[in-house]
């Protein structure tokens, strides 16, 4: 099929998805939410190779404030109490983590309210190296899903879109936050493309970098906008390299502290 | 094949593994734990029903030392900042949470190092409701493994084999925790039945309940033994009646803090 026909029909496709969002709309966000959630984990053709797609958490792990995101104070100790516990302390939106749609929408679906349905679906990978080398502040527009469905087919319904900016490899190093003059720079989401994507039934998406909008952002218009739409996102993700642009299967061990609005998550790829 | 032909079978298994765990000991723990978690998750006859077996964490979850496992603090809210963030602090074997080998057994793996292919493995679960229905401090012994796989099967290399006790009911009751005169009371494994796991090659095992030993243990016999040996544990499962014996795939969200003993994690099982 050409390129055309295949956005044609992923265009149909929102078209009638639009019809039910439409109608979910009535019974309010989380209807809408549930409805973008119903994706089955596509296994079946799994080699069984398992990708961590997480960085480990320290206080040195860059953050969106430049403030430590995470704090460890003794509690037991070997020698003392023969075991070991750390009291932990982090803010919530460090790591490798989670935003709920309640981080930017009161009375939206706290962290341990997302379905766990939504947590374990198909990961398809927007390639945005090339314009992130030209542009720290990138970002996925509608022309690079157009792309993506051009080269892999429909997105499916409930999958987790995320972009791989190649900023994984500028951790530890202060381009990953910092353009030279001290300025956020980082590549992100576009507004139209994530509308896109809530037309699609798209339940998350994920970004290599700190935050879902590029970080020459003035507005957040991709958290003003998707997560109010009951849909989640996750920031910092590793290893991006390693999973293919469409077919691996994503497992997103958000967080469940009652309340939430994100955390740190353990994010895993079967390939 | 008969019952005994069976355990016969799998004492044959275990006797290879031990020629496997004796040459691999001289490599160190690590080295010991990697060759006990190649298990390639089963995934090929999923219907792709994901179970969540996480309870929610709040202050008010039940703890072993009594003491609220988790805290929260405003750091930014909706009318002041446009967004809200919690600052949370736990103390690491809280809610559903791992136990890592750490925690009882300095210079072994802490949660950040576990081998992600041990995260994503065979579930297989032992009833142990009508013993602990009897006894409070019942304990998951040999003869229940050799009756899990009378009617299961072998127990995969690289499993997770976790304990249903029926707790789960109990959870916001005392009895979760105590007996009617205030003593610890609830079920776990004996340490004849983890180190048969052990020589089985099994990567983790689970259970209902706060403790990893029986609540009347005296000794920790399972955590100083389990755990020094590199393998890992999970404590408080929820859900544990809604998948099988065997069959389904555990996804074990394990947080990633650097240098951590555990800590509350998500684990969903898909059937």
């Amino acid at each position: 099929m050409c390129n055309a026909c295949l956005i044609e029909n992923v265009r149909k496709s929102a078209m009638s998805r639009r019809g039910f969002f439409a109608r979910s709309a009535a019974a309010g966000v989380a209807a809408v939410a549930a409805g973008a959630m119903a994706a089955k984990p596509a296994l079946a053709q799994s080699t069984g190779k398992v990708v961590d797609l997480t960085w480990t958490l320290t206080p040195e792990f860059p953050t969106f404030d430049g403030m430590p995101g995470i704090e460890f104070a003794p509690d037991k100790d070997y020698a003392a109490d023969g075991y070991k516990i750390w009291k932990v302390s982090f803010f919530e939106h460090s790591g490798t983590h989670i935003d709920a749609p309640a981080h930017f929408a009161e009375g939206t679906n706290t962290v341990d309210m997302l379905p766990p349905e939504s947590l374990m679906c198909p990961l398809c990978v927007i390639d945005l190296k090339a314009k992130a080398a030209e542009d720290p502040n990138a970002m996925v527009e509608p022309e690079d899903i157009e792309a993506w469905v051009s080269a892999n087919g429909e997105i499916p319904e409930g999958a987790c879109v995320a972009m791989n900016s190649g900023w994984g490899a500028k951790m530890g190093d202060p381009s990953f936050r910092n353009d030279g003059a001290g300025n956020f720079a980082f590549p992100g989401f576009a507004k139209a493309a994530t509308d896109m994507l809530l037309e699609m039934g798209v339940a998350s998406i994920g970004v290599d970098t700190l935050s879902l909008d590029p970080g020459n952002s003035a507005d957040f218009a991709v958290h003003y906008s998707w997560l109010p739409a009951g849909r989640y996102g996750i920031e910092n993700l590793a290893n991006l390299d390693a999973v293919p642009a469409a077919g691996a299967t994503l497992f997103v061990g958000a967080p469940k502290h009652g309340g939430g609005t994100g955390g740190p998550a353990r994010v895993m790829a079967v390939v």
